[in-house]
This record gives C-alpha cells, structure tokens and sequence, in this order.
C-alpha cells in the first residue's frame, strides 16, 4: 500500500478520504515532518502540534476561496504539504526553498505573511472587510497560539474584530506555553479554561445545558457558597471572549480528528465571531519533542533516533549575555532582567534561577517590556531588557516615548543582531541600527567577540546613561587575528596606520574584514581597518582615522539606508575628506532564507567579498 | 473671603479642608482651568472631566510617596495646579513654560512622562515592582481612559499586573469616548457595564450582595430565561478585568467627591490589582465644553464667553487632505480609509459621512491599523491609513512586517509631521522620514501646497506599488513663491540654476527657504532651490542639479540622524561632489513645547535661520 501523502496534491485531495485514511495521512505528515526538520532544521515541536488541527481546516475550508492565516507563521509545514508544496518540502528554509513561513509570493495559498507574533487576527479581518466590500464568498479563519495571544496587537484585533454581525473564525491554537512557558493573567484564565470538566457541545442554548446538569437542582445561594467560580464555568463558557463580542466554544481536543471536523462545520453557520479554543501538544508524535518542547522549538539539524543535534552546542553569544549579566547582577541588586516570552533564546535561564525576583518574562509584549523598564528605571532600578533585534522593532516607540525622552537608564540587550539565516526575511536583524540611531541621546554598542560583550554591558550599565543598546548577533564569535586585544574603547584600530586604504566596519563585520586584509596583505596591499565598538555616536578620532585615507571603505551587516555608513559618509565629507567612500550593506531590499553564510556572502559581507569589493572599486 | 486654590502649595494642603470646602476648591480649579486653556490652547474637555477625580486622588493617595501615572497626560492640569505648579498654570504649553504633560524633568510628582496612549498600566508596574524590590512604601495608581484601553499596549500592562498579589490601582476614567468615540467590543462592553442599575459598594462579598436584591428569591432556571446577560450583570461586577486578574468595582460616579474618597480609601486596602471604574463628563462645568468634548479636545485658545476659537479656521493639509480623498473615493470604491480614533484630527469626518461602509475607525490602535490595513490590500482593496506621524511610531515593526515585505499597496496619510508646536517633545513628527526611510521599497512623499498634496495622493494610489507615505504638516500651507507651479515630478528646481549655492528642501521648509532666498537674492546672492517632492528614494536628477553647485545646503525638519539629509550627502558624495555639504535638522534632541514658529526658529529652520546658516557658512 503506497503512502496517502504522495496523493495530496492540492487540498481538494482531501476531501474523498475516509476519516481512518485521514488519521493515516496525519501518521503520514508527521513522519515527514520529523524527517524534514531532523535535515534542515527548523520548527519542531508546533508543527507536530498542529497535524490533525491543519488536516481538519482544511478538510472543512476550501483554500483559497476560503483562507486562513497562521499566526507567527511556524506551524504551516503541514498546511504547506497540503497545499501544493509537498515534493519541496525538503527545500524548506534552504536557499531558493521554502520558507518556514507562510509566504504570499509562495503560494495562493497563503493569504498573508507571517513570521512575528500576533498579527493573524488582524490581517484576517482586513480579510474579512475585503471579501464584504467586494462581495466575494468564503470563510476567513485566523489560527492563534495561546502566546501569540499575550501580544497586544492581538488584543487590538480581537476588540475590532468581536464588532462583526457576520462570520469570523479565530481557533486559539492551545499548547499551553509560548516558546517559554507563558505568563500573565490570559495564560492563567486559560489553564482555568483548561480544566473544565466536559468539552462543551456546539450549542449555543444556555438553558439545554443548564439543563442536563445535576447541580441545577440546588438553589442559587447555596451553590454560591460553594464556589463563586464554579457557577460562572457552569453558566458560561468564557466571560472574557464573550465580552470581547466573541461566541466562544471549547476547549476542544486538538488530535480529535472527527471532533474537529464537527466544530469547524458547525463554527462555519454561526454568523458572528466564533473563538474555538482548541488543545494541542506541542511536539505530538515525537517522543524527544513532546518530553521537551522548548528544546525543539526552533532547532537546528538533529539526529532522529536520538534527538541530539548535529553539531555540538558550545558557548554563543546569548550564552555570555546571560552569564554575564549574573556575574553584575551578583554585584549590584539593581540589575533587572526582562524578557518577552525568550528566555531561553536571550540565555536568561541562568539569570531566572539565580534571581528570580529581579527576572520578568512580559510574554510576547515588546512594547509592554521597554515601558515596563522604564518603569523600573524612574523607580531606581537598572532594567536590561533583552529582545531580538527583529521584536524589538514592536518597542520602537516606547523605546522613544517612555525611556529615551525621559532620560531613564534602560539597557537593551538587542540579540539576533544582523543576518540571522534560516528565519529568513521576517527575523533579520537589520532594521535596529537605522531605528535607534535616529533616537536622541541614544547609545549603541557592537561587540564582536565574546570578551568584548562582557566589557560593553559593563561600560553600559556603569559609564552610560539614558538609553543604551548592544546589539551582538547570532551564533558564536568568528575570526580573531593574532594579537587582537579587546578593549573598552569607542574605536579600535588594527592593521596598517599608513595604508592608503581604510575600511570601518563593526560587530561580526569586523571578523570577515579582518581574513579579507589578511588576503589582501599577502598580495602586498596595505589595509588599515576601523573597528567602530560604539556605533552610535561615532568617535570623531574614528573618523579622523578614516579621513587620512584615500579610499575609506565601509561594511555594514545592517540597512544602508539610515545605517551607521551613511552618518559616516556624512561625518567625513564634514571633516573635509575628498576621497573615495564605498558604502555596502543590505541595500533596499529584504534579505531570504539561506544559511548565515549564504546570506553573507549573497549581500558581499563575507571574506571573500569584502576582498573582491576592495580589489575592484580600488582597480587593484 | 479668598480663593482657597490660593492656599494650596501641595497636595499635603488639601489634608485639612472639609468636604464642603474642597468642593469650592473643585470649583476654582475649573475656572483656572478654563481661563488656563481659553488664553494658551489645550485639553480642555479631558480636564474640566478629572477635577473631583484627582483632587480625591491627591487627599487620598500622599505624593510623592505614592506615584499617580497619568495615561496620555494631557488631563493633567489639576495635578499641576495641586502639586506647586499653581503659579506657573499660566505658562502652560508656552515656550520655557509648563508642559501641557507630566514630566519628570518638571516636578518630582510627575513619575513618569506621558503624551502617547495607553504606556501607564506598563508604566506603573513597574513603578511598583521597582517599589517592591527596594522595599520602599506607597501605592502606584495608573488612571486610563476608556479610549487608552483599546490600545494594544495597555493590554498588555493588564494582563502582566494581573498577577499581582498586592495592591496595585488602576483608575479607569471612563468618559464614554476616546478623542472621537470609541469604537470596538471593549467600548461595547464598557457600555453595557455603565448601565447597571446602582453604584456598587466596596464590598468583595457577592453573598450579601445578592440577600439585598429581590430577584433573589426566584429559583435560578426561571431568572435564566429573563436574561443571561442579566443574571452575570447581576452575580459579578465585571467577569472581565477580573478574568484579567482584577478585582473589579464600580461603576462610580467621578463628580461625587465624597464617593470617590471613599472608594480610594478602601481601594489601598486591598492586597490584590484593584480597577476601579470611574464615569466622568468630558467637559464637566463648562456649557460649550459640555456639549462639544470633540470639539473641545485639543484647542487653540478660544473666546470664554462664546466657546469661539480666537482665530478664524478655514484648511489645513488634514482638510485637504480629508476632502480629496474623498473625490478619489468616489471614482474607486477600492479606496478605504482607516483612523487610530482620530477621525476628526485627520480630516476624515466627510469620509465617514459619504463612505461609512469604507470607513474604519479601529480606535488608539495603531499597530493594528498598519495590519489590518495589509489585510485589506491582501483581499483587493486600496486601504489608506491616516495617522499622526508621533502616533505612526507605534506601527513600525507592522509597516515593516505586514505591509512593505509583502509587496502591498498600502498608503500612510502621515498627518502632523514635522514641528508640531504646543504640544512639544512627545508629538513631534520627527521621526517618521528616518523610519520610513530605511524600510525597503517604501516611498515618501512630501507636499509643501494643498495642490501638492492632491497630487500626491493620487500618484501614490495609481502611479506607486508597494508602501507609500504622504506626510504634511499639521496646520497650513505657507508661503507660495510667485510663478511657483505645483508638479508631479520627483523633484522641482526653483531659482537660479547656474547658482553657486544649492539649497535642498522638502515640504513645509520650502516656504521658508524661498523667503530666505529672496533676502539674499535682494542682496544679490543667487541661490538655487531643489525642492524634493518625493523624498525616498531620492531622484538621481536631484543629486545631478545639486552637484553642479560648489555649496550645497540641506534643510529638514525631522531628525538629522537617518534623515533624508544624510542619504543625499551619501547620493552627492557617490555622485563625485566636492564642495561644501551643510546639513540642518533636529540634531540628536528632543524639541520642547512652543509655538511652531518658535520651534522652527529656535532650530533655525525658520526663513531667518537659513538666510543666517547660508550667510555664515559661505561668509557673505
């Protein structure tokens, strides 16, 4: 008997199988998950998640007249196995492959991008308004983790969306846990939602149920004595959602292929916001996974039988942050640490068990967690909030409006700095250098090793004041030459003081530029390279250094556009430089799924392209 | 007998006034208010609401100790005339004069800053755990308003501090509307909590609570079938601010002096996160206030005996703004318009009137309104979102993630940028051009005439693809040069083009270059204008007409850093210029309260500063 999968060529396929034929399919997809994340890396455990429940949708929702849209986007390997993209499913977050995430340009089948957290509610609902306005048929179905739902963007689209007199379908996606295990009073009302007795029919008849329980016959009062909260779970199925002007239903078992299939068909007749809750286990049918979800949340390659990774993990920079940050928070009981909902990805662990009361895991509420340090911070304390630099990009304007303004002492620990690889577009870190440097009073600090990070978060908490970043990037250190020291200094110089040809550079950069002079050295040609510790503000003597040059070349694993090059071009040309100034970084464009490599070396970042890039622009 | 609000120094001084007498001082502070507001211009409607409600606050909570955050701020007029700032209430909002905002900077009563929406739940916790950690006493009270809550951010401080177990206040101020009324299910749900029957004492005992209503004696079932809505009305205060952790109390009366002190008195009481739900009256004490709070809003200053502005109205860039997209509407019934509860601010008003189908107003949402909007664009429409460039800040990571990486054809309304004036450092419109500017593929637009403007709007609908953004200033078009014609080009040449001094501009600015550059044409200095109509990209014809200059002048009135300004000395530099390159913007500060001419001159922006920097910098 062949495989049911390699008959799946389109949604439609589904719909003549039997039920026992689609829980065979799930056994299928599953496998084929495992197979591909065990090869390329990627999103494990959400995905294992979330078979039945995709299986189920698109049984029930006929794509792309209907369309659903996955939240934060890292589950939709089965939804992209169903939908046309099963033979390359193996390319997935590979260089010219899939992405991890749902894609518009991929597939007519996926409505809308995603990659960060709680947007799927809103998007949907520009949906929804689209297909009214132009009176085009089908259902709009967003799919929300019980995380994502700790993201106010949600809360935003769920306040706008419970105003519909039509059909509208949010499935809270519960696996009870963000990618760090959840926090705040939504994840507690919903492990009290959790653990209600019975699943509650498609019924939307309060007094049948009433009915049918035996507690009914008692009178009010005394059934009050007994629990305030016992009567509003009986009576009700949730408040909250339901003033959010949602008709909820749920929870519901998310490996119940037959039950989901009845709840989706019964949501789709009611002409109001529907609020499935439905439960999942995280890494379901993979026994490593399910024991340790956070560990294979987002993993790289790993070894099926045992579930070990590939390579071995070793030291990197979140690692030294968060070992760091314990050795000065010993020192100094100021020191706060947030995170929103990445305490394992920030390398906070450590942190959270040494002092617990000096950590706060916000949940995935960026904005919430730089306000919340300025909070801290106008109350005396040293608040160091650590967020990737792609989410930091949802507390930009906290980070100008309730921290920078004020003047209040707030360190961002800005992780995933620069290109980050297999996420792809929606997850560089290209964007913090442009948004921060444009904030007044602003101080920006980019390690590039390990030793340099520890001095800079030093330098950081005790020689700064106001807002202060350091942003260092994924993945280890690289490259060190011989005889490099590290130093708290703004600038660094390393090379020939004399060589007519200068290139600046800073963080992970400066390891690429430094094996690029050393082929350029053996080749007789003189480099003289400026290593910028503080990108903002640049030191003047950097740009003094730079200036006696000829040829000042600059490289940037960041946007060219508002990026620290561009101020230093400007810098020069006031200091009265008239010679060659070549610029590269990511130029006005956002940058695909590759290896960190690949990527480097697509944008000329590399060894070799800072080598060729000199070569050619100086005619060598 | 004198004014009692004479006697006040501090709030310690309201501890020995009578109730009678604190009414009276209630009183005093509303005809200071108004006086304050009719002279300078500010929130009129917002303050005349809160006078009970702080004067009670301030004898009941005793600041500095305990720390009172005010959410958006600008109902803060009674907190500054009771906390030592009587005095200067005159100089509000004036140039060296109060802020219209809390400040820290300004009086060490004011916690932290305010002027954005919905930061002071975030705020206060961490005022709170900063408190805890450092073991020092007092109570933190965070007072929102109904239309803050619908922001995503304030969410996301409730369901944080509603894990709480000790006392925490929040003080929901709820005037039945955010700047235009509120909109989505927390206002559907506000109102229906508004309309129980009683005021609902302080008492956490739902037994006795229930002894005291009739209903009571009927059995469960038959009450059920009256109302469901009913029976949860009846049973809980509010099932959900306490499913978000909450103990829930109110609704009360915020003009009843004597309640409110009661209520906060047995608030401090509680070892648990405390809402309470306060109504107040926008404009309360004042008849034109009263009838208009819309209207009453923001002001400029206004005729006490008439309610009339000072100064006659007639258009502005919003106007226009508002009126042409109406005419394009109507043509293209793709066009949708979107607003962050700024329906009246951004000129939309006829919109809604003409197209209310096509017409969201998705309350203080921002975030929201970039993805929603992307929604719509996904599913076919043309949606354009107007929001104040300040408030913009707030979806930066939704403009990058959910509309320019998806390729969709989104418009951003930029209203209110650049120098906005009175209401200084937290308003200004400064950083939109840098933002916006390092997002790939997204174009800027920047109209310095109503005409422009028109013209615009309409290349970026049907000549752009992708993000586009048309930002103008709040206020007026200025000064129009005779023989100026509006064009839809990149770019337009005014002036001397065999001049030795380029002057490059965009937007508002132009008007005062040309005014700049007729003095120095009256003193026989030729100088060329380029006035940038698209801003980003840059047009490669601009940077060839400025090269030809030996001096080349830069004037932007938004941040220096990341602004368009830098990139076009990057363009000049690459393009093989050697001459001179001056650059004025907003360099690296914030820009405190004045009138906007006052800003600009202070900037030197203003037609006087450029004639000086092109004076002194070519040593005329």
């Amino acid at each position: 008997m062949g495989r049911l999968l390699d008959q799946i060529d389109s949604p439609r396929d589904l719909e003549t199988l039997s039920l026992p034929d689609l829980e065979r399919l799930c056994a299928e997809i599953r496998e084929k998950i495992i197979e591909t994340v065990s090869a390329n890396g990627g999103h494990l455990s959400s995905n294992l998640g979330v078979v039945e429940l995709t299986v189920a949708l698109h049984r029930s929702f006929r794509v792309p007249e209907d369309q659903i849209v996955w939240d934060v986007g890292h589950q939709c390997y089965t939804h992209k196995i169903l939908t046309g993209r099963r033979s390359r499913i193996g390319t997935i977050r590979k260089r010219d492959g899939l992405s991890g995430y749902p894609n518009r340009q991929e597939s007519r089948y996926d409505p809308f991008q995603s990659g960060h957290s709680s947007t799927s509610i809103s998007a949907a609902l520009g949906l929804a308004e689209a297909k009214k306005l132009r009176a085009e048929p089908g259902h709009v179905v967003a799919v929300i983790g019980d995380g994502a739902l700790t993201g106010g963007l949600a809360y935003e689209g769920l306040n706008n969306a419970g105003r519909l007199n039509r059909n509208f379908i949010v499935v809270l996606n519960d696996n009870k846990m963000s990618i760090s295990r959840n926090v705040g009073s939504m994840a507690r009302y919903l492990a009290y939602m959790r653990t209600k007795p019975g699943y509650w029919k498609m019924k939307d008849n309060v007094e049948q149920t009433l009915n049918g329980m035996p507690l009914l016959g008692k009178p009010l009062h005394g059934l009050l004595k007994k629990s305030k909260r016992l009567l509003k779970q009986i009576l009700y199925n949730s408040t909250l959602f339901e003033d959010m002007g949602f008709n909820y239903y749920g929870p519901f078992d998310g490996h119940d292929l037959p039950q989901l299939l009845e709840v989706f068909e019964n949501a789709k007749k009611i002409n109001r916001p529907v609020l499935l809750h439905v439960l999942t286990s995280k890494g379901k049918g993979y026994p490593f996974a399910e024991k340790d979800p956070g560990g294979f949340h987002g993993v790289s390659a790993f070894d099926i039988e045992t579930g070990e990774p590939d390579s071995a993990g070793g030291s990197n920079f979140s690692g030294v942050f968060g070992e760091e940050l314990c050795n000065l928070a010993a020192q100094d009981d100021r020191i706060c640490a947030i995170t929103a909902a990445m305490q394992l990805g920030t390398g906070l662990t450590p942190f959270k068990k040494r002092f617990p009361e000096r950590f706060f895991d916000v949940g995935i509420a960026e904005g919430h967690a730089v306000t919340f340090a300025g909070g801290l911070a106008a109350g005396g304390l040293m608040p160091v909030c650590a967020v990737y630099s792609t989410f930091l990009q949802r507390g930009y304007d906290q980070i100008i409006h309730d921290a920078a303004l004020q003047g209040l002492h707030v360190l961002l620990a800005v992780d995933r700095a620069g290109i980050v690889g297999e996420d792809g577009e929606t997850h560089q870190g290209v964007f913090d250098v442009p948004f921060l440097s444009s904030i007044p009073n602003v101080t920006v600090f980019a390690p590039t090793y390990y030793q340099e990070l520890r001095q800079m978060l030093r330098a950081a908490i005790y020689e700064c004041s106001g807002v202060v970043a350091v942003r260092y990037p994924r993945g280890k250190e690289l490259y060190q030459p011989p005889g490099f020291r590290c130093m708290r200094m703004p600038f660094v110089l390393h090379g020939d003081p004399a060589a007519a040809i200068a290139v600046v550079t800073y963080g992970r950069t400066f390891s690429q530029a430094c094996l690029a002079q050393e082929r350029l050295a053996a080749s007789g040609v003189k480099v003289q390279l400026i290593k910028l510790n503080r990108v903002r503000p640049v030191d003047p003597g950097a740009v003094e250094a730079a200036r006696a040059a000829g040829h000042v070349f600059f490289f940037e694993e960041g946007m060219l556009q508002g990026g620290v090059g561009e101020h230093f071009g400007y810098l020069l040309g006031q200091a009265g430089f008239a010679g060659r100034y070549v610029l590269r970084g990511v130029d006005d464009c956002f940058v695909k799924h590759a290896t960190m490599r690949q990527s480097l070396e697509g944008l000329g970042l590399d060894e070799t392209g800072i080598f060729q890039t000199i070569v050619s622009e100086c005619g060598l």
